[in-house]
């Protein structure tokens, strides 16, 4: 570099610099900053909140500064990430799925709970309870190999739709959720899934619509076992379950996968209790965080009575706990959208 | 830029691009390249193979290049990436737990296999089966939470030493095995251990030693629970197995975390062959490795007779297979060290 080019470089970075401080003098800086950041939030103190906690902990002269690989953010998928109203939506596929297995199985037309399925009878198939809930689980769930099941929930996703909205179940996760997720990855932090759906029914679409590639995805299995068919090693799915990634068995699933606590926990409803309150009690910055449905016009309205996504015990502590309820309503500008 | 500064840079550029056609013309660059890489590898088939591999999968311009995020390489732990002989360095830490633990417990004086641990009969021990160890293994594994079990290993470390070597066990890692998870990371691969060894016992080395995070570590694992007690969440360990990884179970632990088939395999006995087969048996590049443990100055010798890292099908299988065979004495450099 000459004396001319250093020159000019010099007078550059004296320019950016004054500008710089003139800028910090009118605060507009963080203003700024604050502005590019999670625009599909609309200002408050749920997004102020999370804004602080992911600078705070990313800054390196801060003294919450947490380095990168314990940087582990963890969030629930069902309520959480997307919709999980009227029925949750690995519910709608089980049943598609009995529909379309039933021409191979005539005994379902007089065995429950696959009678009361074929015949649109919900509270029957509720009533069936945990063993009828297993029997639809094995059925279609169960005795093919992990590939040939991710393509059959893969072609369900394509053609199934929505009751109410009329969209492809993976169009209804939420925009403000997955430019969380975005941010939070631009910061370095090691985004998971950890929820009560099956694992392999989730690793269809989690890395296509969260970025959340298949190793990062924690939730229910069912057994499986490793066979040779004519010299093609298979991973094949057996009708018994394995672990169920629900309530106390969150944080179980987070040690198993991870081994080590997350520093923030998002989840809905009381099935993600314990991840909160594993992720946020211990010493240094930790934030937790729970989905208030509260937009009955946009999305549904549901919290202390609901079967689906309950969420109680939840709302009573999270002031106490420090837990950040945001309200879909208020937080949120777009629910849906690409 | 200005006219004089552009000039320079230009010639600098042309001188540049000559020296390396001459390079080429030489062969000198593609000699120094493969200089840099592995050096702790003695030059000859394993290494060339290796590199050869590494190389292709990561040259866009290949018609084998993988995408970074499919660039999944999974290595079994003992006899793979640090000694097993002449036991297993879990059993030396149990055998060293129970005789830490002995007063606590008179009742072990006079009751199997604790009473052939503290009189130092390995072969009563060995009689005593699965059973037997499994009733160590609750004795030394169990009970406590995960965090107390991670500073009971992280003591036995720093204090225990290998009877022959006479240095920490964590020592014994091999050099060209750091090196070889070094490089492959450097190259956009995500390391896994996928071994029959406790995966929380693992975890405590893992990230310190092999640059393995926790999130990264798949082995046999017990049985645990969340409890919360004084208001602190813990989890807490149990005397039941609940998951063996090892055999066929290695490509059903790794269907289970990872989620999507690795690319590399390396392993050293029979307990890998499942793995390797697994990795190994699809369409797109891919490359199984074994370790042969041939050098019994500096470190052992051992495959088809042994109780410890039998290794016997798959030296059969190798070359059928396309697996390569790495002999510890002529294609490694050092053993151990830093």
């Amino acid at each position: 570099m000459n004396r001319n080019t250093s020159t000019s470089f010099r007078a550059r970075v004296a320019r950016a610099a004054l500008l710089g401080i003139a800028a910090l003098a009118l605060g507009i800086a963080p203003r700024a900053r604050a502005a590019e950041v999670l625009p599909g939030w609309n200002d408050g103190p749920a997004k102020a909140r999370i804004v602080q906690f992911v600078e705070s902990v990313t800054d390196p002269s801060s003294r919450e500064f947490v380095p990168p690989a314990e940087r582990i953010a963890v969030f629930d998928n069902d309520g959480t990430l997307w919709s999980e109203q009227p029925m949750y939506f690995q519910l709608a596929f089980i049943l598609d799925r009995v529909k379309a297995l039933a021409p191979q199985h005539p005994e379902w037309k007089t065995t429950e709970p696959f009678k009361s399925v074929l015949g649109g009878d919900m509270a029957a198939v509720a009533a069936s309870g945990e063993r009828g809930l297993l029997q639809l689980m094995a059925a279609t769930h169960a005795g093919m190999t992990s590939e040939e099941f991710s393509e059959i929930v893969a072609g369900w996703l394509a053609t199934a739709r929505h009751p109410r909205f009329g969209k492809r179940y993976d169009e209804l996760t939420y925009a403000p959720m997955r430019e969380l997720l975005g941010y939070l990855r631009a910061k370095g932090f090691k985004t998971y899934i950890v929820s009560g759906g099956g694992v392999e029914f989730m690793r269809v679409f989690a890395e296509r619509v969260y970025g959340v590639p298949p190793e990062q995805v924690i939730g229910s299995s069912i057994e499986t076992k490793y066979e040779v068919r004519d010299g093609k090693p298979l991973i094949v799915r057996l009708p018994e379950v394995d672990f169920i990634d629900d309530k106390a068995g969150k944080p179980v699933g987070i040690n198993r996968h991870i081994g080590r606590r997350p520093i923030l926990a998002f989840g809905n409803s009381d099935g993600d209790f314990e991840m909160l309150e594993y992720t946020t009690s211990a010493p240094g910055p930790r934030l937790g965080l729970i989905v208030h449905h509260d937009d009955a016009t946009r999305e549904y309205a549901y919290d202390r009575e609901s079967h689906i996504g309950r969420l109680d015990r939840g709302l009573d502590e999270a002031a106490k706990r420090g837990w950040v309820v945001v309200s879909m309503k208020s937080d949120w500008g777009r629910i849906y959208g690409p």
